[in-house]
Formats: C-alpha cells, structure tokens, sequence
C-alpha cells in the first residue's frame, strides 16, 4: 500500500484527458497535476527550453513526494522522457509509447497519421516508434499548431474551432489513412470535430487509455499501487497560469471542482 | 533493437496458451518456451519444491540468453515470482497480477471466482491481489487438482472431460459469481466446457491476452523491443517430458509444428 499521489505534467490543460481515465481506471489513487498554462504552447518552443520547463515541473512535482511521473505531453515526452526517465528514481511514464502501441494495433492498412504540435512533429517520434514496431508503415505528420491555443482558452465547442479544425486537417483527407493518432493531449477535447473531419473510417488514437494502462501495469510491477483502505479520493491541481480558465476547463472535461492553485516556475520564482 | 528472445516458463504445456497470445501480439519477438512435463501437475507439491523446480526453469532460460522471464504458470507464479524478480536482472513477469486487472475491470457485482490448482489456491494470491484493489469484493476460490491432468494427457475435447468440468464446478454455480478467473494457464483449453457449465452471463478472465500486455508494455519501458527486421518468427520448445504429446498439443493449439527438444532438469542432469 502506497498513498503517496502519481504526478502529472503538462504544458497546460490537455493532460485533464489522461487524468479523466486515471480516474476512472485508477480509483484508489491519489493524483496531483500541475499545468504550465502560463507558457503554454510548448509546441513552437525550442527543444532545450522544453526540456528545461519540463525538468521544473518535474521538480516542482517531485517536491510534493510522487511515487511515479506520467508526463502527459507530447512535446515533453518526444524530447525530454529518456532524459528524466534515467535520472529519477521513480517510475516515468510519456504517452508517445502507449499511442504508438494502440495505432499499430489498431490500423488495418498501415496508413497512420499523426497530428501534433510542432515540436512533436519535427522529433518525428511517433514516426520512429511505429516504424520500429511496422517497417512498412507509412506514417503521415501534420502540425496543428493552431489547436492548443482553442483549447486553452475553452473555445473547443465554438464554431471557430470547427473551422480552424477542418482547414487544418484538409491535407490528410486524401491520404487514404485509417488510424489517425492524436498526438497532443489537448486534442481529444475537439474529438468530435476530429471525427467528423476525417470521417467514421479512421480510427482516432487517444493516447490517455493505454497509457493509464501502462500506469497500472508498472504500480503493480514496482509493487507500488494504494489498495482501496488508502484511497482519499484526492486529486490536487497547480497551474502557472489563470485559475479561473483551468478550473472552467476542468469542470466541463473532469465534471469536478479543480479547486487549482497558482504557482510560479522557473527562475527565483520556483515556488514549492 | 533486441533480438534476443522471451523467454516462456510452465509446468506443462498451460503456458501455450501465454504463448499463442505472444506470438499474435508480438509479431517481431523470438520466443523460447520450456514445460516442465515430466514433473507436471505442479498444484499439489509442496511450496519448497515448485520454488527449486521454478528456479532450475529459470536458470535453464538463462544459459539461453533471454531478455525477459514470463513465468506462465499460476502455481509457479504465486509462489516464486517475488523471489526470482527481485535477484534476476532481466524483468520477471507473472500471471496472477494481470489476471486480477482483467477480472477487477471485468466484474460489476464484486463477485469473483478463481480456480486454480491447490497450490495456487491455498496461497490465496489472487484473493489478496483482489481484496487490495477493491476491499469489498467477495472471493470464492475452488482447486481443480483434475483439470490439469486432462489437459497434459490432450483429453481435453472428451466427453470424460465434460463430466469431470461439470462436476467439480458444480459448487461455484450458487454462488451469483458474474467473473472467473480461469487462475491456471492450463484451463483456457477447456474454457468452452468451463463456459458451458458456469453459463454465458459469468466472464470467464484468461489472463494470457492481459499478461502479454504486460509484456508488450515493459518491452518498451526498458526499450529491450525488436524490431521487424529483426524477426525472425522464431519459437524454440524444450519440454522435461514427451516430446511426442508436446508436440501434438502445440499443433492443436498454437497451429504450428513445435519440433520440441526433450532435456532433464534438476541433480545433475541439469542440461543446458
């Protein structure tokens, strides 16, 4: 039996949808979930200060006594995962794997394509992954750059973002593609729009499921899981950025009352 | 990029039905199985003595060169995995705790049942794995010291077979249990009889599908995958006992010639 809580990380509040199924698969746990929202997009970011930004919620997280790390971004993950991974003693979990994993899984004509943001892209992680798995693969990139800043500022049921949305997406209609992952976890949040775009053929890859999976998986195999007696049904949620948007956001996607406190990284102001 | 191969430990040939799952989950990864024939059914001896035959199991694979141990037997699983994960330096994977994911996600009334050879039921491993993730769960254990010899003597589509299932779960059928878990690798060979008998509203959990999950999983966290190129649809099988029934029921059940290997484990005849 294990209480203390599993940490998530995001560059703001697209890591609610991992959350969402760690709730659901993972009642007996207590979570903590910080957001970066005030440096939100990491997308456009250079590689060295994601990786940077990444290591100070890291530590922020660490600080408040985590028994294991899901980094619940894709940017994050495709540039900063192996780095952490080695260097902490607990469990790190990145959600480019368990995606991965389900799209090769799920496609039938190895036509795969990936929507992300621009640093996932050009990492082309999803890309290596699945061609490790599939040679034959064929796997289509797009960046979106423009869906993070929709869901940031809760404009994901607006008819701007289905627009923006199908512009978007346009150039993977002819692609002949039957999986589509979406490799952002703010995206699942403009899902239906997604669906409705490509079509009820392709197979859209939420990578926030199986990566919970993986979560529970490796709480048993480290021997690490709380047992029901421990569970406080507590979740804590920090962002850098605006409360009241996150806690708006976190009402419609979570249905709870995040109840989130400001912080400050980075510099003298890394606050604990 | 790893192409060295899993390694498969049973006391017969239950952890075929690990296997069969393996090969249609892992198209790229070599496989190595051994079944303890000549000393099977494992269920009845006592603990000491499933750990040392385990063990001489293990350390065979070893010589081999595998990159990770599935210890495809409840018995062995219950008993000696805690011990062989914690000094091996590959990673150790068992039935018990993905059988227990699958049937916690399974249930709806909390009402689970378990059958498994005595050993497996008296150390009560999936009632404690259960009762930790939900405390409130009722657990009804059952050994079925029969199951398993009808399996090894490849009787299980007999009508002898029939009787003997319908018989011994007789007992379970009051008991309003809406999962089984079928806590033996031998038991999926008899599961349309086990069906039958239990009815079509009780689950039936065979934890082979769950556990190569597991496995798939941890091939990726340690990044010790293959990869397609490197595959080379390669299955070596080595058993203690006749080659010639190994080999029948691994034609019946995985569709392929096994072209088994028979070698002696334990004393000095301990063959590498």
């Amino acid at each position: 039996m294990n209480e203390q809580p599993i940490g998530f990380i995001d560059s703001g509040v697209g890591g609610f949808t991992v959350v969402k199924e760690a709730m659901k698969q993972l009642p007996n746990e207590n979570f903590i979930y910080l957001g970066d929202t005030a440096r939100c997009p990491y997308g456009p970011r250079p590689k060295e200060q994601v990786i940077q930004f990444t290591w100070e919620m890291t530590n922020f997280l660490l600080k408040k006594g985590i028994k294991m790390l899901v980094i619940a971004c894709n940017t994050a993950t495709s540039v900063a995962l192996n780095e952490i991974k080695e260097k902490l003693q607990i469990p790190v979990v990145g959600v480019i794997m368990p995606g991965t994993r389900a799209a090769v899984k799920a496609t039938k004509n190895n036509q795969i394509g990936v929507i992300g943001t621009e640093g996932t892209v050009k990492s082309a992680s999803y890309e290596h992954a699945i061609k490790e798995k599939v040679t034959s693969s064929q796997v289509v990139s797009l960046a979106c750059p423009k869906f993070v800043p929709i869901v940031e500022s809760n404009q994901f049921h607006s008819s701007v973002a289905k627009k923006i949305v199908f512009e978007t997406l346009l150039p993977l209609k002819s692609k002949n593609l039957d999986t589509l992952i979406l490799g952002c976890t703010h995206y699942p949040l403009l899902r239906s729009v997604i669906q409705d775009v490509m079509g009820k053929d392709v197979t859209l890859i939420d990578s926030g499921a199986e990566t919970i999976s993986e979560v529970s998986m490796l709480l048993d195999y480290f021997d690490i899981a709380n047992n029901e007696n421990g569970a406080k049904e507590n979740a804590q949620f920090y962002t850098t950025g605006s409360t009241y948007l996150f806690d708006q956001i976190a009402q419609d996607w979570l249905g709870k009352n995040a109840s989130s406190k400001q912080i400050h990284l980075g510099g003298t102001n890394d606050a604990t």
